[in-house]
């Protein structure tokens, strides 16, 4: 199985998703601020990804300042945690993992730093591993959705890689293949980043799955010709009325198929709801560099004097969602209430 | 004014498309093929300028063969007129330009063949003349549907570039500013040759008309913020009916409008109208190389052995057209009758 982030030497080392599929190659971090810039720079992404790299943060950070008194320590993790908690503002899953490690540091009774620092790593060691089997309980879930035979188009990366493993919208595409289902997929490219491009097709192809790579304005025709059996994506905040945030574009998609009926699932785990945030307007949306509109490394294709602009995420409103995959059952009718029922207990 | 296209020094010179905004510079070309060619890598595009270019191929092949005997003048010009004929399958303009060329080669009285490509140069002349002036008709009438400070969001490149000048789209927004209204300019990047960024967004900012970049995934968020008061694009071909083929991704952004009660507007002059065609879906729709999806120049992000589909256009249905703006006027109800009582008279 694809590791995108592993705990091996005593550190964090997460793949360098800004340079796959042309290189693949595992970073290495030893402190928040470390894994805080690799979140910022999308080393790496993905909502619960990005909740298990800051969990990891939180440990490194402990794990290095282990030798400090406890009023010292306590002083670092904090620091620690406010830098993570200021790399990206979109996905909750960021702030869900963080709100986890301090409950850890809270309640747990150690006299000492260094053991707070091994709970902290347990505790990050947990998150991870139980991001891996939610991936899969939904995988298991969701599969029951899609037609042997059908062809599901995704957006973005919400794989392995968007994952501690297996994936969310692609892990129900996995769970689906492993259960005889013929499923192949269209990935739309996914600008700016090219998530769907370098990172899903990369995926995919590693496990053999067919993926038809297509550019984000061809989604429509496609689905006007009858290509396109049922969308999935991920997400990066679901409100508690069951609105989604997740990749800039992903509104445009559920918009089409909904002109032609097609189903658009979303494949969420429970840590990506935020039961405090009523409805998706709400939902903070980051602006990231321009620059990153105009160029790809090295290569510019928009002059620099040129006004841009950088939205990172969209909103998607319930009213064009099928239904909400889980870990713990499948919302089909998105209201607060059936989504408070089941995240909340 | 920007001269896409010119004669001078008795050859075409075209701006190499390509290459902008990093480069200016003209091309020049001597005969079919090498128009042929240029038509198919983009050097020209658009569909009045591809038009314009195609005219100009077969007054280059009848100069070039004017010392033949008649016959095998004829001969020349025939075969010249085939290969133009197969450069790009959806644009009607180049087959429309082409008729025209036909019609004059097979009207004019001349006993000799110098005679003729002298009539065929004027002839080409007068298709580009014609286009300027369509456009700036066009851009007067359609001037009037934009309000004093709009924020119009266009697709690809419907302007001077797309045309032998003033554009169709911007050319409706160079005269709405003309005629005294802050206009501010919305650009869709357009993947994957980039037209918005790097054609409509280098050609407002040359008019010092204002212009915000985007990619195509964030045209649903823009909207969806009340950040668009009106679209406007350009067109490739328009059937019978009134359903509108144009670059891919015009559909989804036809959609988007809709959901949302925006404006959609086309500006397409009457050689554009493909009276033969009764609806869009009948108009083919051209698949272009998949290195152009996967690679820009020499960069490359996907892996070669993904499998890519290229489609170059898609077909807005006419349902989703608030109104046709044509040189000889607006077609509001888009209806077949209300089409053929304006273009075909």
């Amino acid at each position: 199985m694809l590791e995108t982030l592993r705990w091996k030497n005593d550190q964090l080392e997460m793949i360098d998703q800004r340079v796959l599929p042309n290189q693949f190659n595992y970073l290495s971090f030893h402190s928040a601020i470390e894994v805080a810039e690799a979140i910022r720079s999308m080393v790496v992404r993905g909502a619960p990804a990005i909740g298990c790299a800051a969990a990891y943060g939180i440990a490194l950070e402990a794990k290095k300042n282990s030798h400090l008194d406890k009023p010292d320590f306590l002083a670092a993790l904090e620091e620690g945690w406010q830098i993570l908690s200021k790399s990206r503002p979109t996905a909750v899953n960021l702030f869900w993992a963080l709100k986890r490690m301090r409950q850890a540091w809270n309640t747990v009774s150690a006299t000492y730093s260094y053991q707070i620092a091994h709970a902290l790593l347990e505790e990050a060691h947990r998150i991870l591993q139980e991001d891996i089997c939610n991936n899969r309980k939904m995988g298991a879930l969701g599969a029951e959705l899609l037609k042997d035979g059908a062809h599901v188009l995704t957006y973005c990366n919400a794989g392995a890689l968007a994952t501690a493993g297996h994936g969310t919208a692609l892990g129900v595409i996995r769970s689906a293949i492993w259960a005889g289902k013929r499923i192949s997929v269209i990935s739309a490219e996914t600008r700016p980043f090219l998530q769907g491009a370098r990172l899903t097709a990369w995926e995919l192809n590693q496990d053999q799955i067919p993926v038809t790579l297509i550019t984000d304005n061809m989604i429509g025709h496609l689905i006007s010709k009858g290509e396109v059996d049922a969308i999935i994506v991920g997400a990066d905040r679901v409100a508690a009325n069951g609105d989604v945030a997740n990749k800039i574009g992903t509104y445009m998609v559920a918009v089409l198929a909904k002109r032609h009926n097609i189903p658009f699932y979303v494949a969420s785990p429970c840590s990506t709801f935020d039961l405090d945030i009523l409805e998706g307007n709400l939902i903070p949306i980051e602006e990231r560099p321009i620059e990153e509109i105009a160029n790809l490394d090295e290569y510019q294709w928009s002059l620099g004097k040129i006004k841009m602009r950088h939205f990172a995420f969209d909103v998607t409103p319930r009213d064009l969602i099928t239904a909400i995959i889980t870990e713990k059952g499948i919302i089909h009718q998105l209201t607060q209430e059936n989504i408070f029922k089941l995240i909340a207990q």
